[in-house]
């Protein structure tokens, strides 16, 4: 038996290997670009974003009287299992393709066809009783469906990836920030000793940056509930009902129970993907706020005993192959990793989003895979990071101490009873002679023993507190 | 007479030119950071900014009994004059200093003490009865007030030119895609003929894109309302009333009709400057809708005769030194030209806002500067494209209609009565020999002409309306 | 029979499944490291990269006395089928791990221990007869070997796959533009109609551009033959021979036929990775080279009938799932897609390469990554372009005739006869009144008919020849 | 009298300001373009280049019979006046023109031909004797005349500014890592304590970085050197003299001791300039090496006593308007934050470099402007950085040894006597126990006083040097 069948497409035949369900266009696309084909093929999120959407789209034209009912099951059924993920295997095609994910999208349609034609009893490649493009694709264009697929992929993936993993890792830090929220440390600002805070405090600021973090990628969502469906080749929705692309997106946010609509305007639905390019720059803007966490954490845990080393971290593996007994911030530079990764894919977003011309952007694939990765590393990354060393954060609490006793700027507290410049020299003067702030303090003859004990209390230096008794000068 | 004056900080005597107000700190700035002096001094939106935050500060201590009342009157005067920009000559800082704003910060307190101390009569570098630091920066660090400012100036700048240009801009815009709702045109996918939309669809999408990038812009507001001012050095507020920074913002908050408030967490403002680095993606957002039109509009300009051609744009030039008569799209490229800037300045305040550490972020300066500047080129340029591009913008209604009577795209019209595959053949056939496309359809065999004249209306095309009659195959 | 074996490291046991080579190491990165794994596993690149390196060390330290030669003689074994690609299955760490691929390194020292000791008839896991640490990675750090194995992991692509491929592609053009070196056709500035190009000359400026391209890449293999190893933990070489860093480069120079050398600051070696910078940033310059390439392709084969529409390209595939017969330039589009991609990629290569901190950059991985990365794909794209695309282009000598019998710029000829200004006049004259060129000039009085053709030869407009007969006014 | 006279170009009549030597096009231009005026106007270096390249161009052309001699040496004579700098006020306009930047060709043509005619005594406006198209623009195209000023402009501005002050930067540096040679510290790999480098091997790898990255600029070099110039409107040299490229390049050449030629491609010479995208690169790559360095500096000199502290940098200011005393290592924040503009700005660079379309790239100005802004700006930074941190840089030796005394990781020493994994446990016992290295390998049993006291010495440790008593094991 032969091991392949011809499909045929409108340029002519081809040939097909026969265990698989894609027919003409998707084997050519197959050869005519062999571009990054070990890593940049379609993963999960988009096959499953495109087969929901071929199983709405089947929905609405039923529904709409555009295809008859025997038709629309049939695909909704091989639809199902694109969704379910058991024709992955069918789906080969990569990221650097046609700008309009054309060729992915005729490859849902024709997986689609031909399992929904195997499912009929029907002969594969001959597109009856289910046609690639009459029906399946009925009232859709690449055009418009492979950025309804981009969108549906990207909520999906921030809901069930990124949203409960950046959470997990907030939730832990703020834990942690609870726990520690009376331990009083050195402040750091210009990487040189400040006023105090509390630990709590410093992990409260990363868990408010994470949060604004977070609420940047939120607000990129209402642009991606908005889809392109409906709007056809060029948004004019030609050949498509004119209720199509509405009930498309009404189907779809059933199945998915996000609040999915047709977009106000196609014409800008299919010519640029600015809800893709905001969603980027917010998980940059996210990223940005982990790595600024993940450089804290290691450099308050650097040392052990030539750096900070106010924090410990979890050893979770040997840390040199040549210094026996080093530990490495590790977690932090997977995560700072991806972070520049982070950085690097939003770089390509936006130079894709900029380049549409007319009515069309020819960057879908590059754009959709960008955010889809960035959102994958990102989840990922915030699991190992929650997992593997933010939940084991302990203080060192004897070297904060130390560190807390030493520092000069506690003469902050001065200010307001002896004035700015009083208080710089005092500062000035224990630094150039090695003494501690209080015998600095005491020998200017400006403070007291008592009055410095009294004033001079870093646990009251981290209260935004009023002191009544000062009288302004 | 000496033309110097000395003045003093706690690093001891500096001679600063008698005519300027400033004092020791500005000059030592002066001296240490000669970086880029002819292009980066701070302008009118930052001064700006830190005199109304002196002056709300001001205000503020008097009424939380944090300082004499002639003292806060003095200081409200002097900083008004900053305000109104009187004392512009007086801020010769630039950017590149540093990177908490502290030499600026102390710039403003020097200026507006040594201003207030003058109008009492006092010595100027006395520091009496107005201290820069005791006084005018009461309750204050650089490290709130500079960030403070920084968000005065970028709302004030995002609302009285950013807003209004674009929104003009886009207003024209939207004009003219309402004046052309009936030019019927060839659409265009892959820089390849497609089916028919309006001209009016065409620029709709524009509008619709700039609104999508206005759109993002404000979404970042809310970040920017909230100020850093109440944090003092570290977050903790320490030596402010703990009033103040709510304070402060109220009277802010009135002085300049936006909602500013005191942020919920001070650590984080001081940290990170996230609102800024969600500004700059949306307007980078905003840059990439701008650049998308601009370049529309040139390539339909293109030609006049080897080109598209199907838009007519101002004449505002000769347009070459060599080629007599030739009239270029200078707009559109001045526009995009600034996108481009709006891009690199973006990639330096995301790349800048990873780099905080601890307590602090030490490229403020940095950040402040290419989101002022993004803004400002941005509004200049929608300006100068509003009223010497976008208002003239004229169909050139012989070569459209020529266009769009070659269009072989206008067989997608036959999908829906012939199927995808007989209409491909008829499309290629007329491509292949040059004949018209209903010539084609003739020749085929599977449509008559009434049925090509009734089926194929490019007009009707661009409308998403249902043809009840056709029934799925 | 237990399906897992028990390995140590100095962190105590681990499990690992039975038929895998690794060790404790790896296992626990696996176990830590779980961030995109279904595409970030390293590939066969920097897995061969790093057996080279083993064997080259290993051979090294037999010849300096540094290792028993038997004991080197079974590491040489093993590194060869790892140079191969038989033991790949083995290597299943990602880019997010530690910084310092230190669990990359030890991956290779274990798998290469392990198999050693199976091929000496030893346990798995014993350590013994060939230690992982003691003698697979004797003399050497993972901040020696990994980014000694980056150099020659990104020297080796270069080589086999990003030179090959770039140089086909622009041989494939240069041939093109000799072959199309008299077809003389309307330039193009500012998307305006200028004075005449040859399409050998429009072509040849893509080779140049693509040759810059190319050169700059070449520019930054003397960086990279410059090795770290020798450097070990911070550059000092502790533990490793005098000779080893040297003998190693020697080593891996005879292997590779490229000339690796030692650094000669080892201590930048391993702080710095600005060789991969500087051949990031040339990858970026080559594909901005070819995004212009590839833009202007798909501009001059727009159309059919509504664009420009003055070459052809080859007809790969359907177009549009909608519209029938359309053909579109997706080799184009697939290749500036990758270029998309270089750019952000680079954005992440040099945002990491700026974050080195004392004795190492913990952005190896990442660094490395990316690189491969734009070559592997800028690679394939290449190729792609020049099968599917470059090879076919060919002229619409009708249209391009019609073009350029249109353009008015010709105008530019009579400039050296009547002057900047005059000339200027006519051409308005003709573009007002919808004339020819001709018809404008005599119609002007300033040219007469014989000189008008005498003077305006568009062919003779390609050549930068001296007319002698003018006088200078 | 009135203040205005009137000019003229091919569209008609403009009134220019009496006292302003320019004329239509740069009045027009200045009506058009009022985009950032306040920081985007031309400066000296692409003024004194656009001269430059006129005077020489009128020697070229009256040598080969182009322009009579009488007019090329008054063009010769207002050249100069622009080159000395004496005509700047008459150079009003800004970045954001005409992307072939024809507009400022266009005003370096008016002020000079208006200056030579008011040498020669004529009528401002006259165009008689000289003419600013026909004259001073003779042979030329702003497309060609505009990108080589362009490559004059940052060549002279490299060799002027930037090598000179990296150099000086790299020299200092240079010199404290000599002298710091024998000092011996703990190195830090993973923000940990690490074997011992010397500082002058720490201080030695920043020296290597800059290095590096100056050579990376020197070699954009050879591409700057190649003008556009000959090329005029498309690269054919249409309306040039055959040998006037040459001709100008040349006497450019002698003009500026730089050994410029016309470029071998002209077509690619004003399509694309990866020249400048080439530099752009460089200088991120030299900016990224001393952000590196700054950074280190910093946190080395952190503290004073809650952070690393090994060096103290000079006290150039006082660092806090709120901590009395404290002192920030503020040149690194200003450097770092030029580097971060150098990064944007070469994004800017690389984006517009991307974005030619057939024979011409219309993002001129913008990218001269970033590249020459980038110069400029780390030619200032390296030069305040020199002279007010690098020169006073001093090791705080008490510190640095408390450090070097405290850190485990001299236990590398023991790697080639005990093994990895012996070594391994006694580092770890020690961190557990609070001992120090010594007493917890004597404890270990594995190695008596003696042999530690011969094995672990730290500034060993720093070189390497064969230990020839150690048989591998």
């Amino acid at each position: 038996m032969d091991t392949v069948r011809i499909e045929t497409d409108s340029m002519g035949e081809v040939d097909v290997q026969r265990d698989r369900y894609w027919g003409a266009q998707t084997e050519r696309s197959l050869h005519h670009f062999a571009i990054g084909v070990e890593r940049f093929r379609w993963q999960r999120p988009m096959i499953r974003a495109l087969g929901l959407l071929k199983r709405a789209a089947a929905e609405a034209n039923v529904a709409l009287g555009e295809l008859p009912p025997d038709i629309g099951a049939l695909i909704v059924r091989a639809a199902d299992e694109v969704i379910e993920g058991k024709l992955d295997a069918h789906f080969p095609l990569v990221v650097f393709q046609t700008g309009s994910g054309t060729q992915s999208n005729m490859n849902a349609n024709e997986v689609i066809a031909n399992r929904a034609i195997e499912m009929a009893g029907g002969t594969l490649g001959s597109k009856h009783p289910v046609h690639p493009n009459d029906h399946v694709n009925r009232g859709q264009s690449s055009n418009d469906t492979f950025p309804t697929a981009m969108h549906l992929a990207v909520v999906a993936e921030l809901d069930q990836r990124l949203f409960p993993a950046v959470t997990r890792l907030r939730d832990t830090l703020a834990a942690r920030a609870a726990a520690f929220s009376d331990v009083v440390k050195t402040g750091r600002t210009h990487l040189q000793d400040a006023t105090p805070v509390t630990l709590g405090q410093e992990i409260g600021a990363w868990v408010s940056q994470i949060d604004f973090g977070i609420a940047g990628v939120r607000a990129a969502l209402p642009g991606l509930y908005s889809l392109a469906i409906g709007g056809t080749a060029v948004g004019t929705g030609l050949n498509a009902h004119p209720r199509f692309g509405a009930s498309t997106a009404a189907r779809l946010a059933e199945l998915t129970a996000h609040p999915f609509v047709s977009g106000a305007d196609l014409f800008f639905a299919l010519a640029a993907h600015d809800a893709l390019v905001q969603t980027s720059a917010a998980l940059r803007t996210l990223a940005g706020g982990l790595m600024k966490m993940a450089n804290d954490v290691r450099w308050l845990a650097s040392g052990p005993r030539c750096g900070i080393g106010e924090l410990r971290i979890p050893e979770n593996e040997p840390g040199s192959s040549i210094m026996p007994g080093k530990v490495n911030p590790t977690q932090c530079e997977a995560l700072t990793m991806v972070c520049a990764q982070v950085f690097g894919n939003d770089a390509t977003v936006a130079f894709a989003g900029t380049q549409g011309n007319f009515q069309l952007n020819v960057y879908k694939p590059v754009m959709a895979h960008n955010v889809l990765e960035s959102i994958a590393l990102l989840a990922d990354a915030c699991d190992a990071f929650e997992r593997h060393c933010a939940r084991g954060i302990e203080p060192d609490l004897e070297r904060i101490s130390k560190h807390l006793d030493a520092n000069l700027m506690l003469v902050t507290a001065l200010n307001r009873h002896i004035g700015y410049d009083n208080a710089a020299a005092i500062a000035k003067h224990a630094h150039r002679e090695g003494l501690s702030l209080r015998e600095a303090a005491i020998a200017s003859g400006k403070v007291s023993a008592e009055d410095y004990d009294r004033w001079v209390v870093p646990a009251d230096m981290t209260l935004a507190s009023a002191e009544d008794e000062v009288t302004p000068r």
